[in-house]
């Protein structure tokens, strides 16, 4: 049912998501445990393919690999020459006559791990592509919600931040409406994609408007070299009208929950009381996302020669 | 009795410090063996966070987290925003978020490493924080004079060089005094902090006169800009005065050993003939590192979720 | 029979490189199977120090020690101070006094390996040292053409490219000549060093006439920043005159392979079509590279303290 590769969120079905979602809480399970490591990837090889510099997601694909018994390679290509689409192809290709089980890919340009994808024998793994998808991201996203929540299915979620330039966004959008929620997104108006309406999502100007019966809240990094573009307001500004505190937190629905990707701007999308308490669950967050990664490395890096993923058993 | 983390030999009582040492030296067992591994740490996951590049220490700790068949993951956060307090702690949460049994930290400034480990549920290893303490050292040198002199206690030990910048000094000051040795400092004036009697030591600006009945002698390594600098002596001016070679070290008692904790400035610490051979223990020292660093990640990193270290057996 | 570093071809014997060939395949073997992994060296250090950076041929060791279920530490040692010789022998005396199996070490000058092999007890395998030796290269393409054509005594090998500086051709034409195969070279004069007939090979400055009768055509990576030098050719030139296409390869004989070190300056050393496609046979070599350098760690790896290699039995 699930393909070859996962490249993005949009590619995937709602049973596929279901399913990576519930092999990631069986996952969990095992990171609860003294001992946290199932020998179900022994003698496989996954290949960390970091083309943009990125030590938190590495590493989590680095502990989700390992506690599975996979053997983990980093391979970070440096240099000018690698800004040339041949030199990534010839590169992914010299890894991938390595036979790795599968290759985990990222890159400051959209599109870069479908374009290695269509030549290598290995599975890929999008670990974020650009400003197109982080698929990883967003699935561990609906675990949180499922975890917090109970459910997806008919829950109002508001993503708020700078959605243009946003991987984060793009992939939960898809994420979250295929799970069966309302998405709706909230930022000022140059950080709006144009005909994002098409995704499915409603979009607000106003924070306060689209907070009014969310039952999630999820703050983007804003990047602050944006921020100081003529067209895009001053961190003040943003931080005054859209940054998260628990006064303009009182609009959404009681109970509701903050998420954020991290690292936090302290002060700009998040005051410091809610990036340290509850109702944020930033760090639950980071903890689910070795879980959602152990559960696509089983699904996909299993699959080399064979015919489908691998049964469960020893996961258990 | 030994606690959650270990910060500095200042809080380490006697008892603790000679229970690390006896682990280490059935860890030294282990490394004699062909097969230099152990299944101890097996499925425990050791996060190597340097903010302060550090080739020898960190590869110490990356073999010996590996001969206790540790997953070891090494995660050097750069960047400028890593400087400040809230970044450090931040990436510090989300690593610890990913459920490691134990972080070893190194970092420029002193007290980040304790800082951290107020945050963390994870227990932090020191390994060196500006002109605090780097505690592992500390522990290796111990390790390296009980196995040469089969005693610490009652004997004389000098620190050559820079104490007031030296965290090697400042552990190793604790620990021997910890464990009954006379300690004492030489150094040019500029180099011995003020109140530094405070300490138990007794501060000498001649050499000749420190070295008078000396069972070990430990030069400390120089930076080379700081001796540049206006109100230090200059490279061959040190050289003259406090560097060692066999003719100084006939001041020193019949037998004694020289130790530098490396890399060694040939020729300015260290006599090219002194560093390459005995008297000399700088080699045996570096073997020791890796025993020091079993023994500590073994009585730290088994421990959470538990309530004491595990039992040796599967050591021997 | 095989001595305990693996410094160069130049130091082989026949007999040596057909037990290396011969192992790799065993190695290829394993490398055939869903779980690529054996027993062989666990518990067993490798340490890759690479002085040099080289993301492809560490990931090739990396991923060899780790199939043979060896520890993997890498250390890339940085700073202005490593360029000084002592500098670097303190610096792999320090690993060595770590106690690792093997150090396998990449260095931009020629002879590094060979002076720190005069120092370790850890046997040493270069991974190319400036423009002198790459042996595990060699070795893999030796294998590659094995493969390819049954067998290397009697063959026609071509090696085109920048000669002076490639120590790939070095270590090819030694290996090539031992195995009994007649090696020519084809490159513009400056190109070719001086007095390379000692090495029994012939030199020629027509591409097409060395390409008469050849079963092998081995093209060299031309270091761009070279050609952009007074006295060698342009890139245009270079690859209109020794480029090598379907056309020109029409010159040797049917049949015939192309082979290339990589990465491959696409139209400059080889066609666009010739890097993709038969007769070039580019990622097998890196495959037999992964294959060679489990050869070369099962080989060289297994025995520190004992008197020769290891039986083979758990790789069949």
């Amino acid at each position: 049912m699930i393909g070859r590769d996962l490249l993005g969120i949009e590619d995937l079905e709602r049973e596929d998501i279901e399913r990576i979602l519930e092999t990631a809480m069986h996952m969990r399970e095992v990171g609860e445990r003294d001992v946290k490591k199932v020998p179900t990837l022994r003698g496989r090889t996954v290949v960390n393919l970091f083309f943009e510099a990125s030590t938190r997601t590495r590493a989590s694909f680095e502990i989700a690999g390992k506690r599975l018994s996979a053997d983990v390679v980093n391979f970070s290509p440096a240099g000018s020459s690698l800004k040339k689409d041949e030199s990534i192809l010839d590169t992914a290709r010299t890894l991938d006559a390595m036979d790795p089980d599968v290759v985990v890919v990222r890159h400051g340009v959209a599109g870069v791990p479908k374009r290695i994808a269509d030549v290598l024998a290995a599975p890929v793994i999008n670990a974020g592509d650009g400003a197109h998808e982080h698929p990883t991201q967003a699935l561990l996203d609906l675990l949180t919600v499922q975890q917090e929540k109970g459910r997806i299915d008919g829950l109002t979620v508001t993503i708020v931040g700078d959605i243009v330039h946003s991987r984060v966004a793009r992939s939960n959008i898809y994420g979250f409406r295929k799970m069966g929620a309302e998405v709706r997104i909230a930022a000022p108006p140059p950080m709006i994609p144009a005909n994002i309406e098409v995704l499915g999502v409603k979009a607000y100007t106003s924070l306060r408007e689209s907070l009014n019966g969310a039952d999630v809240v999820m703050a983007l990094r804003i990047q602050n070299e944006r921020l100081a573009g003529s067209w895009f307001p001053g961190v003040r500004e943003y931080s005054a009208t859209f940054g998260l505190d628990r006064a303009k937190l009182r609009h959404a629905r009681d109970g509701a929950i903050v998420m954020h990707p991290g690292p936090v701007n302290r002060g700009v999308e998040l005051s410091h009381d809610l990036t340290d308490h509850r109702p944020s669950v930033i760090l639950d967050q980071v903890r689910n996302g070795v879980a959602i990664r152990m559960a696509v490395l089983y699904l996909f890096a299993g699959r080399r020669g064979g015919d489908g993923p691998m049964p469960l058993p020893d996961v258990r």
